[in-house]
């Protein structure tokens, strides 16, 4: 899909896909209702660094080039995808799939807060669980014919990644930092486990690459000078770019609509002419 | 240890206290080498909201006020206590238990960062490994005499918070909160999940409450306006405080100087007379 992702992926039936970065472990097949070309996973390692954000951002962008796109929420204990497209529990189902919820702009959507009655219930399950779940996302949703299907992953390198890059069929990763040393460290594990796992990283994006206040206008480093580049270039990937805080961002999220927010991070990750 | 904790743990023995919030589920034990009058952990369901940061903060504080202070890390997969701390990884050990590292100013520290050859190394760990990990950091690490431990949790509902709320005589929980709705909602699961585990709330801590322009000296709403407040009377919990983004905060982080920032976060919080 992209220049140095040197894995194609247009098995057109069931979602697979013929690279295997973890040669002895099954990638998922997926079900009769499902037509997925790409998978794409974002992952951090650091909590709270915005990938939820980053997620929607690149699903918004893909979608208002004319793909079909879907979100799958690897973020089972701390799902926040819902909320930003202003999705509420409601999952239909055939009697063997379930149906992902649909956006304003028509990205479909699956996350857990969709299969709670309320949003804030929390899950109490230990990883087996959460990874299973996961799966399920995989195996038991009619996801329909997709470009490209995003993975938003959970922090830190436990189940939940292990499992997706196990067990999904990916195109590749793609990592998001912010500008802390603190961050970089732990995004620097992220990286490293994909690059054990086989799974190639597609590009690097810093999220809070500090702020504009709104009294005087001016730009200042919330978090620390800019990381991005230095990392990308420490570890050979691509830099995709750096998004401010913007606190018409968080409202736009808060309030649901998130695919109002005018973005083209993504202008040039995204490939003119993708597998349709 | 606070007035609205009614639970109270002064068991001079093995770290183990009298109450006991999940019946059926035994408490660890602790070793010959660690007597912890307190225990009290720091959680938010979501990531990237500053459980780290305000774990420090507060032990830090404790220390100031002379009391004999430990903070266990339980974020095995994304560990950020270190760094802050200015440690590096060279754990002793006896033979039969491990020995904290000690900052500056006398806080004992453990965490698998202090464990790893480089502090980027991924952990790639399964579910019940990592809970394993972090009841061996209560059961083989020699503690030695503390007023109060601190344990900084992960995100999430899974594992780790599950097993360290049925595992270890925690007094109670500090939750750290964002403005963001969305933050809210996540933070609301783990109250909740608190709650259904009978685990005291000991306060809320609002982080990220805005930041001060440092150019024009302006205070404004990074993330959305201030919502600590609100969720703290909506679950009846204590509201301790909120902490704005603070630029020169990020900085001593990244050089490990944390135990030189001041605050008095928790003034109103650290009893005058502990349990000592």
């Amino acid at each position: 899909m992209q220049q140095n992702s040197n894995s194609t992926c247009d098995n057109e039936k069931n979602g697979g896909c013929g690279h295997e970065g973890n040669p002895g472990i099954e990638k998922l097949t997926g079900n009769e209702f499902s037509n997925i070309r790409n998978v794409i996973a974002v992952m951090s390692g650091k909590g709270g660094v915005g990938k939820s954000s980053i997620t929607s951002i690149l699903a918004c962008e893909y979608r208002k080039k004319g793909h079909s796109v879907g979100v799958l929420d690897a973020d089972i204990t701390g799902p926040s995808l819902p909320k930003m497209f202003g999705l509420k529990s409601g999952v239909r189902s055939n009697g063997s799939a379930l149906f992902p919820s649909i956006s304003n702009s028509g990205i479909r959507v699956m996350s857990l807060n969709l299969l709670t009655a309320n949003e804030d219930d929390p899950v109490i399950w230990r990883g087996p669980v959460i990874s299973g779940t996961v799966k399920q996302f995989w195996t038991d949703v009619a996801w329909g014919d997709l470009d490209c299907l995003f993975v938003d992953l959970p922090p830190g390198t436990g189940d939940v990644p292990l499992t997706v890059m196990q067990s999904l069929p990916l195109n590749g990763l793609i990592v998001v930092s912010s500008p802390q040393d603190l961050a970089v460290m732990i995004v620097s594990k992220a990286i490293k486990m994909a690059q054990m796992m086989n799974i190639p990283i597609l590009g690097l994006v810093e999220n809070m690459s500090g702020a504009v206040c709104p009294h005087c206008g001016e730009h200042f480093e919330l978090f620390g000078p800019s990381r991005g580049e230095e990392i990308a270039q420490k570890f050979q990937i691509p830099y995709i770019g750096g998004l401010p805080v913007d606190p018409n961002f968080s409202k736009l999220c808060d309030q649901g609509k998130i695919e109002e927010y005018e973005s083209n991070l993504f202008a040039n990750f995204i490939p003119e002419n993708m597998t349709q």
